[in-house]
């Protein structure tokens, strides 16, 4: 699954280049909108966020793409792993800029892990 | 191509459902996406959109999807039409609560248009 | 009724000029204000938003003004024809950027549709 | 001159009433507005707010008016005072509930204070 | 208490300086969660701010430090006199921006004045 | 170096809690406050954050305190712990709700690595 967005002024840190924190954001939100999609019965939350590098400056104007791929199914959790592209203002290429694995947990309405139900089969 | 978003707290109006101008706002975004990822060297600027209905409330924890199919392709402007779909908080299945077409049109550096660069092959 | 804002950088494309999402949603916001001031004892949503164009980009600091005027009044709802004028920082002459008609219906708390109460007399 | 907006939930604090910052931040905004009609050529920058006093919770859903008069007009500065209504949802009648006056300085491009253009007649 | 921030361009004016509406949102912040930190059980609402200076303008990148010192302790109110200073991107000094006080009231879950629970000690 | 933010409803996810997405976003940005407190004329970006873990649903009106240590001093990089307690509205204790390191680079103005300046003393 693959998720985009632009980045602009609004987003950026004070040197101009993208807020690192506005990514992890993303990030966060992307891995969630996956997991929805693949259970949509589950009632999520954020349980853990691999180590991240940012290796990359990412500017303004730039096409970001969040490519999503689930990595392990546990009884209660799910893990995403994200890896992160950029594409500059007008140009061909894009390039990596980041990557991580995001886990979420299921969990019952009184806030305990309960068993993930079964995976929607058409994604 | 579908795009997607989760409504939270910060998108409600007072009554609790989705402002329907951040719905707009993301209408916009997600069809320079569109544009962007076929016509990555052009420099686009929304032109125009088409009448638009609310016809469904939708909830705080909602799933949006937004479908965006290219309708019409000139010279030097692109027009897609964008689908709003949305799935409640846990539910499994989607209904529709937005329809809209959006122009776009290529503009030189100098603000005047300019024809479309060919489309991107892979997409 | 005319309403006002500035343009902030927070409100900018990557391109610098005003994103036309957020255009779009302070068009909805004066709609309903209009609206609110001459029905206060309504439940309003917005139910439709004519066709726009958007033939003007607007600068940083320049000052918005929203002309909203009621245009047709129905039985359960109002439509307000929204004109936008631009003027530029430090400038003297205003121009047109944006024109709009918004129709809001008026919901009883059922979320059916109710008539509207009678015209706020002052206003 | 007068500036209405509506508090929605993204205005509000933890207790779920407006959060004063909010308030002061639109207080900021529309006296640079009213400066800006009536001097559109000068330069401006807020200099000083009077004490102010917050006597009442406002609601999520509150239309607020920000009344905004001229007090005093100096050589290179002038000063509106802000008085500020809010009306409830659903409500008929509004209600004071912050007052403040705000000055403004007129500034050359170098930063330094310069006399203010004169008044646009109009307004 | 010294609390932390830094300019970014979201926080910034159209003339690229840091608004001052968003200097008053985070000084009402500040001056609360000192409050809360010394009286914990405490309901706090802002009641008043004293008159207020905008002397220097603060530029993109600045890191602000909000000095806040407890000044008067009433029965059901207490006192904070915020003093602000900037220091600039890669700059050693700091240099004082703004200064101001905020009395902040005790509140009874009846909305009504009521006597602020003892200081916690070891702050 | 401690900071404190207070949660509120715009920084909550659609459960009502804390948005991960959102807590990523301060610590992010405290570690980068804490590295530029000791070495002011340094230009930092964040280069990784460890892995983290969210153990806790943090509710709104919380107070968090971020607790920021420096842990690893290299030649052009420098690593801080940040430990992240919550109090909650009217509570006495706070409790441990998130944990990570983030490492920060010392850039020159084209973007390569360059020595740390020396620690500023009185911090």
């Amino acid at each position: 699954m693959d998720f985009y967005t632009i980045v602009r002024p609004e987003h950026l840190n004070h040197y101009h280049y993208l807020f690192g924190g506005v990514m992890l954001r993303w990030v966060d939100e992307y891995a969630y909108v996956a997991a929805i999609r693949e259970f949509p019965t589950a009632r999520f939350v954020t349980r853990a966020m691999d180590q991240v590098s940012f290796t990359q400056s990412v500017k303004n104007g730039a096409m970001l793409r969040f490519q999503v791929k689930r990595e392990k199914l546990g009884k209660t959790s799910v893990c995403y792993r994200v890896v992160v592209f950029a594409r500059d203002l007008q140009a061909k290429e894009e390039y990596h800029v980041f990557e991580t694995a995001v886990t979420l947990v299921s969990l019952a309405p009184d806030g305990k892990k309960t068993p993930l139900p079964s995976l929607l089969p058409e994604l």
